[in-house]
């Protein structure tokens, strides 16, 4: 089995889309990532998070069926955990957050179990960069990859902070508008090399419903979105592409770019099942049947046949 | 030779980027659509147009010397050729239009001379959907094929009539929010379905810097653009798109999924060099090995092998 140390949020979701609402239900970045890696045969995903006591023993429970170590969810006595809820718009791209209360998440400092800290993959959700920070020096081991997830509001608030956990790490998922914004550069390959030159050999540049994209040095691919006839709640879909990316590296043993190619295309894949019901809903009963139908219709998506050398 | 008519404006353009400016150069959708499609072999493109006399022979000339036909490029008299003057901002993404002096093409009534009237593949570039209509219905056989480009202009001025012009089309391009616009559907898959129902077989989605995606019933196919240091001009992407698109397709003789598949992608590739310098210069030096090489780096790009029966 393979570690897979994931750190991230663990919340209380409320999600109103124009297709309905839900409670409160299980929710944050890691909860996605987890489920997302989960898929993968010889993986052992172990969140990193913090709740309160108000979060239920059956969302815990809920994610130990599914394979996930727990170990490393700290519960604190008396704390509320982080609640977000959000209003999606007609067009499902965009939405309104309704509350933000961070709670125990406010002074989240994760604490590695002993029994994670030689995990040789470790994805960091996307959390103040110190935080993140914390955990790379945690590991008794250097890492064979770390994957750090961030966004605009760190590069607005702690962008020294964020360029200094950036040369820990060896790859990084960010959107391409704070591609530009973190680089200067309008143009996502010239981002990417100058990202590059922060620190991370990987940049993964996601584009929500246009697909991702990698590059390392000179290389670069691109994995499309599947074209959906529903989004039903586009919550949770970053996370399941990080999710289902680490996971695919884990499983697959090695970091050459082939690897991190074909781990596109599963968090991809992985993505466009979360859409589909709210919350963690699909992702926690789709099927390795349905998993390689869908893979398949990405492949139908892409490929094409030219000979270029007639 | 396979004949493809190739019906759009012709055009002065000046053009201002953060790279520099142009005095007034050849542009409009014809000349873009028809270098692209002049570089298949067998493919006779010929332009229908309009120009003033103020229109320069060498310009004619240079169209002529690509291989491109325009004994369908009326020459009015005392007129003045369609002028356009647009700057583009920072990100490339967005334009500002400084001038648009419809002049001759204002009142713009193509004639199809009679060599051109039994061409199996008509190429309808962005123009009011009645001078569209007028042009299919000079034809004296029915093309294989009727391609259609057009824009939220007309669905906002003249959609009735656009509707009654659809009823007559094989494959529409327009991009993803006016397919959005037309069909009312926010989801791309539900738009293709619902246009599709509206006459076209084939539904063209461009969606820019993010690809290309085309609808046949149940089948999709995604072409990517090229991610690229650098955008040096935008002007004419489209339509360069178009042309290779229309230029393939004439060239390979038959309509099957298979064949639309690759006409996206030369159209893809083929626009990503026009964007590389100023109109359409980048586009008159293209050679074949520079294509060649293109289309393998699209091949790169998105191919990927997962085995999915393991």
């Amino acid at each position: 089995m393979s570690k897979l140390v994931i750190v991230g949020s663990c919340a209380f979701d409320a999600i109103e889309t124009p297709f309905g609402k839900t409670d409160k239900i299980i929710g944050g970045a890691s909860p996605y990532i987890g489920l997302a890696a989960a898929q993968f045969d010889n993986v052992d995903p172990a969140i990193v998070a913090v709740v309160g006591d108000d979060f239920p023993q059956e969302y815990l429970d809920f994610l130990a069926e599914r394979g996930i170590n727990t170990d490393g969810i700290e519960v604190v006595k008396g704390g509320k955990t982080f609640f977000w809820s959000g209003k999606y718009h007609n067009d499902m791209n965009s939405r309104d957050t309704l509350a933000t209360e961070l709670n125990v998440l406010a002074d989240f400092s994760p604490k590695v179990p002993a029994s994670h800290k030689e995990a040789p993959i470790v994805m960091l959700g996307n959390l103040q960069p110190q935080v993140q920070l914390s955990v790379i020096e945690q590991m008794d081991v250097k890492p064979k990859l770390v994957i750090l997830d961030t966004m605009n509001f760190w590069m607005d608030i702690a962008l020294d902070e964020l360029k200094t956990t950036l040369k820990k790490v060896d790859v990084i998922t960010i959107n391409d508008e704070e591609a530009r914004q973190l680089s200067g550069e309008y143009s996502l390959v010239t981002a990417a090399k100058k990202i590059h030159e922060m620190g991370p050999k990987y940049v993964v540049i996601k584009k929500g419903e246009h697909g991702a994209l990698i590059f390392e040095g000179d290389k670069m691919f691109f994995a499309p979105a599947l074209p959906l006839s529903d989004v039903f709640d586009p919550t949770g879909a970053g996370d399941t592409f990080a999710g289902g990316f680490a996971g695919y590296i884990a499983q697959a043993g090695d970091t050459s770019f082939e690897t991190m190619k074909t781990a596109l295309i599963y968090g991809s894949c992985l993505a466009s099942f979360t859409v589909e019901k709210f919350g963690t809903e699909r992702l926690q009963s789709v099927t390795p049947e349905e998993i390689k139908e869908r893979l398949h219709q990405f492949k139908q998506l892409v490929q094409f046949d030219i000979n270029i050398n007639d």
